[in-house]
């Protein structure tokens, strides 16, 4: 398979250990992850060739993050470290039970948000590559990020690469002056496969969804091809999230008409919840290359989705061997030898 | 909301890390903690003015004790410092699933067991208090603590003081000679609101409940009104304990005649099961003040209890908007960011 | 009771904290244990002389493990300590909801495997036992260790000490060119007591149980008993695994031509599974020895199996009135004050 | 001794355990603090009434920083917490041996450099203080910053009560388009004490000092008081650092025309370093306050700051009679039972 | 070697992790330890046959104790459990360069404190042990532990065994009613190795040693050995403290006339004084058995404490082996791989 | 710079925290390194292009491994993973003091030593390399790794590449049946710069040096060169060490003729000595590249090692500018902020 690349910010995670609270806590765990760097980190996991584009303080903080990712394999070489401005951090409180996670963001000012857009020669950037990914986080966070989104979208298109994109919309980041629902069309015209809920289609493209739970996804993959025709495959996790401690998901996708969707999957108890969407499109990602079936792909996609959960970090820090030795009907956990 | 002010003995909590136990453990985890000071700390925490009066030794332990309880907000200037004595402990190994919690006393001959009566002028100590709250633990500990309680709520009546207590009868404590049987009716004679449940109310009162779940505290509720008319509110938890991971609760309140419960509430898992009941009189205090209507107070009161299970250490570190939060429905604990 | 006398390899055991994996941590807890070891362990925990016979290297690790079961009581003072050689190790990584746990063994070549067989006289070393304990891992490891088993075997039958076994087929440990199912009949043809499941006696001796759930059970039984006549007592553990965190168990056991079973004990969640067997033959030991009854004391060792997976590391740190507390119906795990 | 109020920024701070350097780290140790606020705790623990004025964000951090500083004593009610910008932080690496301890500033738009001026009503925030005491970092943060401590010393003035500074000149920290220099003369004008040393008179005042150790010192102090009048005691402590591991200090004080001196103190080794000149100036409020001899006075002041050399965090958690232990010529560090 | 034998209590030690200070502690370091039962725990690790004879509290603790002791090779089986009293604990802050360590003890009404003298049949237990070892803390904590004693040492009299003592003067111990100058000079007499000092010498049997350093300890044994002709040989340290960081010692040792002294050994940085005194004794025990010259034992004993001080915890754990390679000249702490 | 080739093993390296010692700790310190590529991961560090090539176990812990050499920059990508063998270990106790650290082996039939030189085509794995290093650790491990390292000095002769050695003489690896006297001539007969001490020349090459410090390294390194005309430099550490805990270090040159010494550089404490001479060699590899003067090369690389004393791990974390800062005399350790 060729090399995935991805582009987007990196924030230095810090959570109390265990249920800790923050103002009880006495130490914090490290690590480092970002939406788009996940995706990266987890298919570099998966023998996957994989790179991330992204822009980190030229501090001992923005090498830290840069060395997380480096340890998992994926091809840092050509990111950016630039003078002036800050890692972006966020702080998590793990829940449990009736109790939800908490995350305090404190990513203002980073140096990724003041990235110099023209700093990207895009075409030699993905000249090796096969696949872009990108987030809707990337072109939230300042229009100097959002222009770069669009400028990779274009080469990767010049280029016949295939894009993929989570549209992933958080209300609360976009701040700089423009809104979600004026960039992201654009941005998701040059994608070929998204991640996108009937929320995500109803708040940025405003899609409405027919009633009935899989109607609703199939209905909105529907519009969303027929607006955005270059997508091909369209996908998403259902949640019923029964507590912080308890999740169950399954997977669900639209292949130019086709539909498909996985069982749902227990998992509880959670052991850390971030980063479960990047698992299932790096999963899908992996999949689609390594399956005949995309009904495989999905499944693939999605048991790598609930096995995140059950991993500390942002990353997926699973094996092909591994899950498909669920997707083999081994889903009792038993000890293995 | 006038101060709170809350009078019983504190002790160094010492557990081994996650599930260990005692014999096989390096470290220890150290925390401080008391049936009444948990309540003034878990207000403070609220943001209601919160005042603790106990007894410590003058040493670094007694004011590392109270140093945590400062720590989260509560008044600590009217608390003694004395010579001579100890500072209680306990050792607690933190069950699982079948395996029970388990406490190891270390308390006897603590400087609050050898407190001075007459060291305390109750009425200074409570001028600007609204409120006062103790629990049946605080009688327990030795004759002295017994007519220090006395004393205290003596001057609270004098002072027009609003009096709750958690009757939470403990067979075990009484070893000073006199029996709880003898000692508790005067105290609780005095009080406004009481925390008590069919099986307290029998054993300290001698009454005899109707059958039936909710007939026995309604019928144990009346005698109990009846007998010390004082009391005004009579409330309690109901435990339906699944394991020592599992948890599950309600809330129970009978005002002048009037009977509320709350659905219950499952925990799972618990994450530290100490001072649940004290969240729960902590929060009581708190809704009685800030809502019209007593269901909803018990409603605060009965989450907040239920939060607390999901919190490390004694104290109950939740904000009253993450109540508030749950009561509007959202139980699943759902991330927020 | 007189000294069970246990004899085996004891490894050091690794794992990442909480559910880490082994490429993303920096620490590893440290724990030692073994099938046979653990229950010479268990049962000095619970009180009963026992005595552990093992070959360790004679440097600081091989120093380190028999301190850790001298630590529970075990007598360690018949254990040689020889040059050359290794501690055997494993690496666990704790799985948690749908990701198994999972060891990496690093065993080969250890003191233990290179044993003397000659160095060992058990008519001398068994002089004061009353038991004699040995599981099916032991044979598995080297061609002298299999030696090595079978003359402690001959011994306890000389001495008339009652022989149990685990008889626990483990198919990647036979690799020294004898087959299991040539070395474990002789092996077993001297035991009065044999854990086996209707899977290993399949394996082992070719004995096709019949169908359904407790039939199957007995007739291995039958079968067994009929084949190897030293054998009075057959036991098992039948799991219903539900997830790395979610185990069912009951206890099975044939004496004589009687079947009982225990209900299904449920453990959730798990703390550390390994050892959960080694505390069931050691519960049943402990039983067989307090009890007049069998099925209580097929009770006790369903318990105290159901106990241990509540307790981190390989051994079952309970004791007898934790089993027997559960054992009343005391199994809400309700906090012990 | 009437309350002794500071004024200034709290940060965050996050260090990784032991040696470690931030990009190997996975955890990392939390304390909170800030030149002016770790001498009102210090100052708490002494028994000394302390309140600090801050300024922090309304969020998790804000209050968990507030809460550390309330734990150690001090009087944090006259605190604001405001909305829209941040808890500032910064890492430290600690060093070794020739290795230099590190800090990594990230401390741009806090919530206090954000501060309104406007906000603090100082004769009512001062009314029952009887000093109020600053550093030269907080007129670095922001030019209202630098306007509040304007205001707080005019309206000390106002009210009567002693002024202390510690000038401690930070170059970089100056960003915000006042010169230091332009600012700082103003502010030291109103105070009674400062502690400065000759770099800082030169680089602040221009002041150039005799030549020679002692000489320096004085003649640095005759002209700081000619220039400020309202200046009668001049301090600093002269260090001779032997590595990152090995500190030297010794105490000086100039007071109206007297010199003293304190031999040096022998600090090996160095467990933190942070809050030193913090601890040397709230040792002389208190020795200022507690002993008729202003060279005792300078004597604890010295054995507080060389204390607090061994303290983990940025407060000086040492008790008079510690101090006094050491003043009595115990320097040897034997073990007190 | 006969088994050697102490007898004295063992308490829990409790101390913050590194140089942490009570007040500001997470998290406690638990270990185990007695003046008595280090020795014994010393030899068992230098392959000594050794048994300790204590009596703990029935409960988690007191076996947590046992069992800590047990782990390094003590014989615990002559050990008592009894009900109705505590574990003795103290608290330890380790202090670092001019700041002590110092410690908090909470040792009152623990099981040893209320032996039973009639529970100890000392030559059943002193049968088949070749030293008794006991240290002057045992006779301070009450009058049952003093009496004890007396059997015990005039048991091992009748038995024709060695007996040793750390006469070990703590002034604060004593509070039982007793003197130490009426209680210790019997015990002594019956001794014939003691560790003494020339400031024990004169505080519990009013001996005026002479002055000079190495003539003060001869004169000091000379007056001790006339007083009790029992006492054949007298030994010391002597420590030249230069911090708590930095230790220097040499051992001395009057042998029937003859004087001894090694050079002093420089330790720096100390990771753990306590025991260190333990280990000298304790290593004179190993070098009187093991080697032909007395100066040889006296080095052994002086470089075995020497190496406890960069040892954690109460007990050295060296081996001989160890102690040897510094004998034989190597001193530097060189890498051995 | 191009790129740096190193070829070896690497290990896992397990410690316990602090200076505990292995039979005592619950926890080990988990980091990975080897003598070679250690000097590829400083050199990453330092931004200069390196690659390792090495050989681990195709399962979790061979991949720990190569992802911790990743994380700090090293090329990984032409390593081996094979089945069938293991990842060798080392367990190292820290010292302190006079007590050494030590290691104990656990590295026998790795995956490393069982290497098959065929699978490395020299020719093209160098292709792009400037710079080959190997250490005399590698041709100890067995036969196939001494053919492997004759292959790859070979190649780089060939490809016109400059070759350095660490000749690093370990009789006790030598365990093949080859000798090292035997083996290493001829492979340090196609190096350029070598690592030597007089003592390893001695050893491997009969080498007598002159007597004298200074004269000894520059007699042996003339005969040296004049054995093998392809070495131009010949480097050393000289090591003055004081205690476990405080080394002493300086660096020594011969040039073609010239010699250069550094001053000694004190490290006291010392926190981590492994890698202390890996660090020194790739110290001198950049600063032969990036200085004009060998004299500054030599400080470069003396420094260099000093401050990896000073940091945990095998690996040297430090910067140039790190370094350079030091060069230019700022040896005290004062804070950098």
């Amino acid at each position: 398979m060729k090399q995935v690349v991805t582009f987007g910010e990196v924030m230095m995670r810090l959570s109390p250990p265990l249920n800790y609270r923050l103002p009880q806590t006495a130490t914090l765990e490290v690590t480092y992850g970002g939406g788009d760097a996940n995706v990266a980190a987890a298919l570099a996991q998966m023998g996957v060739p994989a790179a991330h584009i992204g822009v980190f303080p030229a501090n001992e903080l923005g090498h830290a993050a840069a060395n997380h990712l480096r340890r998992y394999g994926v091809d840092m070489s050509r990111c950016l470290f630039t003078e002036g401005h800050r890692l972006g951090l966020y702080f998590l409180e793990v829940g449990a039970s009736l109790r939800p996670s908490r995350i305090v963001y404190d990513r203002a000012d980073s140096a990724f948000a003041h990235l110099d857009p023209a700093a990207f020669n895009w075409d030699e950037l993905l000249k090796d590559a096969g696949w872009l990914h990108w987030t809707g986080i990337t072109p939230a966070i300042s229009a100097a990020a959002a222009q770069a989104t669009a400028d990779a979208i274009a080469a990767a298109r010049r280029l016949g690469i295939t894009v993929s994109a989570d549209v992933n919309y958080r209300r609360n980041l976009w701040q700089y002056g423009q809104k979600a629902q004026d960039v992201m069309p654009d941005l998701v015209a040059g994608c070929d496969i998204v991640v996108c809920t009937e929320g995500d289609a109803d708040d940025l493209f405003g899609i409405k969804a027919a009633e009935g739970t899989d109607n609703g996804f199939i209905s909105m993959s529907q519009q969303l091809t027929e607006r955005f025709p270059q997508i091909k495959r369209v996908i998403a996790t259902r949640r019923q999230t029964q507590s912080a401690s308890h999740e169950r998901i399954c997977g669900l996708l639209w292949n130019q008409g086709e539909f498909f969707e996985t069982p749902f999957y227990d998992i509880s108890p959670v052991v850390d919840r971030i980063g479960g969407g990047d698992s299932f499109i790096s999963g899908f990602i992996y999949g689609d290359a390594h399956y005949e079936s995309r009904e495989q792909a999905l499944s693939f996609a999605t048991i790598a989705s609930a096995l995140k959960h059950t991993i500390h970090g942002d990353i997926n820090l699973v094996t092909p061997a591994e899950v498909e030795h669920l997707m083999q009907g081994n889903l009792t956990g038993r000890l293995l030898r």
